[in-house]
């Protein structure tokens, strides 16, 4: 993660996620440890999957105390096996206790999100579709998530309703109709963003399309729905599927040639990859 | 929930998510929707399962604008289906709009951990076993998933460092031993705390039943091995399951006798229950 | 201004600004009124110029107190005049005291902009040019200036480096060229933005051109570069001028053709509208 | 600046600047320099002015990154030219390019307030008239617009409603005259602070000299009037003037030998002075 | 307390003050009231004092739920006696459980400082020696502090560091004398400050009158000492005595004539007044 | 103190303490230190009691410049007398005089607590009773006056209202009765925790026993009751005195063979502990 946003962003979370863990005193390990004794501990993978999130894992502790060292043997995006030694944390040891659960805690899920995204990357491949990630995140951690999509192979739609377009159902209504909606973002919305719309239908397609919109969303609609939808946008604009992609549709639909598919799922229903710190001993 | 941890807490955690997914403003809905015009619109059940987060989703409408008005025709815990309309927002629809996508967040991610744990606590049904959560809860939420288990019929384990002890093999190890961090967790704690501790042998059980434990977890233990802890420990300390909980080992633990078993996965690997705000419409 | 990104960003600022200027108790007012008493006090113009912010200058004296009402003769956007009433505001007269200084410096400043801003745009008037805001805003207010900005018909560029690509010389040369920083922006950003890289000759333009940029800004070229530009360009790319844009040369820039012309004095040299609040009586 | 000061209030004011500048990361940047690269760029004066705010400048680069490093040709409160280089910084490009921005949007802003108020320092020069700012300040960025006041040869009138007392029309209307509001403030405040008032004619002026005020602001007097209040007074209050203070009324206001000259415009509405930052190159 | 600064600063730390009490939920009360049921108890006097924080105590039930009512039968700066009813709080049970130590935490401290300066002031009664608090408080309280000595019947000296000139020993050995630090502090303090110094012994004294000091604080001399410097100054100053006052000394301090005597020990050692809140009952 | 908790709860009290002391500038300061010097002082005791809170005061200067340096002749829990020199600061002197007062409060206070403390410890030296705290701590300072308590030699309660378990006689009412109280405690809260009930009569202790709760707290008891108290009770519960606790009383509720007793007094009403920051001078 580039170190600008870790500074603005991810800083805080982390001291958020300790003091909601840690809101008086680690009672236990105060009461069997009262001073400061310097040891190590290892990060060991129990599972298989792309693990994402070790400078997040690291930077727990180092907040804790900057004297804190952390070593890795892998890097974010690699591929990771049952049994392996990723790195290990060297400080003191109330600082190692007291910070493993929140940094596990981190990894875990991050690294839970890159498997996932990997596995769904792995069937495109050879197709020109792009895997997208949605705005259907865990709230607070969208940051983290979405780099974890990434560390997985996959690509970032937009962050949040402040950094792009995307015209639903409702917005369409309320402008009284597809042509009009883009009218109005083009109207109103900064030059740099392009105009995404959802359409549930192929006449709405084409009437998004007659409108100009630069990236059209096919909500929900059938295998045989999106082929033709492909045929009549006829490149004039980006497509994107969404709506119960499963293993299965995945690979017909990058077959199918559109260009991306985003998925909820990869956020919001990835298991973990389980992860432990182990070993800890006295240095 | 009670209005005093969500006046303390939990409005924080929604004015941060709904920052984090409008860091700016609302670029789509501000482009067809330049003034207030009320409206509503329906929460939706897509899936099945047990529903909680009625009063966060609702919440986030409502810090966004006061006057926004839920109802719900269920409540926090009861089991609801697939189609089923499950409540009515009406509002200003720029704040319907808005707030849609981080309410939903919420909402589902909640109710999937209820609904996780629900089935994990029918298989326990006749039995005294209590199911517990973990500390392996999202960063940030704690408060909010250890609810949802609640309302998934599953029981919370301390909240987190400050507030319960829990000697695991790491506290044993700088000790220098089972009784003396027993001994010396009974002197450093507040009187109200009950000291449990982590065995990973019968031999340790049997040292930590001697030093006086109240409650004893047993990690990652063989179901004969657990089955002669039960019968070793003969009710003089609390005994907890822990460690590769899979739907079948839940109910053979259960007839065991142990008196908890407690799960990561509840809070970690829980799919969302799939929701959506439909028939957005003016009034 | 939207309630969502009032509620969610201005608030914040608002009450920032009046704990700066009471950070322990407004000692001036408390000891000549120790106790509530109704008032009402004008505002009043003293300048000519567009009114912008009514709704910020409301809420100041709301958050201290919502039992205070704002009435006003104008909106958002207005051209006022020198004398004329605006409004009225009513409430505890302590209320009104304390807050008058604070209401008045957003105020002030918001309409300067925005007045500054109707001046340009006014030159423009028939062109099909639009004049664009810039980042040089001052830190902390930048949603509140670029609100200004559109009050006085202006348009906003990206309101961050995180909502909008913008390639400088710099990003240019850690790239390794024009088509290089282009295609790593396209490989890069979600696809909901478009590119804009920034030239500063004919040649770089050309380059731009065939690497697909959406968005090519011309840097402090000379009136005949940009003559050049837009014929070599042919409508394949939006062109946005910036640098040292003055008076005399707005007109002659939109004669020229350019889309877009960005101008960084509307918010960091603009000077404020003058204005006041007058007339406070006891009600 | 003092570290103190910059410790406990200017961290912060540069860290909320830089989040919104940054809300998510810097797609530009992070799209074509995925890794760290030291480099270095130098700071460049575009016109000609005072200085002020290199401390800060050079903060915002080292809050992102502590080893970014800064170093100036010149120091607050100097006179700078066209084209001369005031510095260099050095460090990672990233953060040298997501730093740029906020950075000279606060020396920009600074150096144009210096500038403003040297200019006026400078009529002044010879008499005993200090030249005072006034709480017209950018919501939020006071204590630096009154450093940069400093630098420019100008002196500081109270920060805030809570350091100094000023009993203006409305005061004195609610306290239901000059002596009274004087005798209030004299037994509600504490014994630090000295008193000031507010007179619009020569009446309420003696009125306030006989009952004690130790500075009496003369608001909107013609010169006529200021001359007669200064021989009414005799020295025994200082005599502040304020109000449409234009360059040609500061020199015949410092003959007529009052001790203060307030101006808001100082903060209010002066030009920036155009900084940039150039050159940037790897090392 | 006025509404401004309970809005902009007390508020705050009542959150901060539940949170500190209420980290998670409180697990007693909703143990045994799962929902909502409107009750009402008495605020009760334990002991002999003076009543401060009247409004603070509502205000900690009011945050919790806004329709939570609190009226009172006693005003702030009140004697109040020994199991004398001071008011009753009427709201949802559960927020009068969570909320209740809070609130008197808040209102024992506040008036047990009332109660203290009470008794030093009655002491003084007759004379024209002001007691004043310092900055001794308790960190974080101050405001509530100074409010509370004021209700007691004494006055604040300076609030903060930034708000008040006092010259101590460091101070003057810093600028190498007394005449000097005098001189540099009126150079550099804006105008609004009147300028207090430390002196230890007459002949600091008399260079302090000489060198113009607004305010002369007397720190730690005896009596004897005291007597000539008030003749020595002559009125020329004003006179603090400070350091190791007891109730004797006070009396005597009084009757020499000094101007004020300054006491930390009004915040830093007063006893609590004993409350409580008794015979809760449902409505 | 432990360092996770000092760098996730403490630094931000000492920030927040430093900010309310110095809102904008320390004025006098800056007036005769116009740059950096190093220099040095002795915290010197001016009374006799324990110490506590050397880690803060050492913290306060190191937060405004990690340059900063403190050495102490002792540690948090010493016996220290009238004149005894206790440490060293060494740094820049502006930041030792601006942070003098801040770090002296925090540390006069908590070694108040501690000595009051190790007074009533010293009491109740060869028996078994254990000294407590209570919740009747300074708003915002919980966590550093628990500690203090532990460092004049006492146990602390439970830390808040969310880590504990405590029913008193408005949960027994709202629950209908004792043993239905401790049942939904049972029921309801985490099994990590022990249940204590409040009793004010032998009927009620005798109930509590039945119902199996682990602590019973007798409320103001007369020594005849108590003692009656302990013999009913047996051993089957921990017993704990609360309520005007005396030092008379203190050693005959020892006697008694009470396992706690509980005093507000410690935290609420104890005397600072005088202590000075002496003898800057220049390095």
């Amino acid at each position: 993660m580039d170190p600008v946003s870790e500074k603005l962003h991810i800083d805080d979370l982390i001291l958020r996620a300790l003091r909601e863990d840690i809101p008086g005193e680690d009672i236990s390990t105060n009461a069997v440890m009262p001073c400061r004794r310097p040891g190590q501990a290892d990060l060991i993978c129990k599972g298989e999957g792309v693990i994402a999130g070790l400078s997040v894992f690291a930077r727990v502790f180092r907040l804790l105390d900057p004297e804190t060292e952390a070593d890795f043997t892998c890097r974010d995006g690699d591929r990771v096996g049952k049994g392996q030694r990723l790195g290990t944390v060297r400080g003191d040891i109330r600082i190692l206790l007291s910070g493993e659960r929140t940094a596990l805690n981190f990894l875990q899920r991050m690294s839970g999100i890159a498997t996932c995204t990997a596995a769904a990357v792995s069937i495109l491949q050879g197709s020109c579709t792009r895997l997208l990630d949605t705005r259907k995140t865990t709230p607070g951690l969208r940051l983290l998530e979405k780099y974890a999509v990434r560390m997985g192979g996959g690509h970032n739609h937009r962050f949040n309703l402040s950094d792009g377009i995307l015209l639903k159902d409702n917005h369409i209504a309320a402008a009284g109709g597809v042509a009009e909606a883009i009218r109005l973002a083009r109207e109103y919305a900064p030059h740099v963003h392009r105009i995404e719309i959802e359409v549930e239908s192929l006449p709405m397609l084409k009437e998004a399309l007659e409108a100009g919109a630069d990236i059209i969303m096919l909500d929900n609609m059938s295998p045989d729905e999106i082929r033709q939808a492909v045929a009549v946008t006829a490149g004039r604009a980006e497509l994107e599927c969404s709506g119960n992609i499963t293993v299965e549709s995945l690979a017909s639909l990058a077959a199918v040639g559109v260009d991306y598919i985003s998925s909820g799922a990869l956020t919001h229903s990835a298991h973990i990859l389980d992860l432990s710190l182990k070993n800890l001993r006295p240095l």
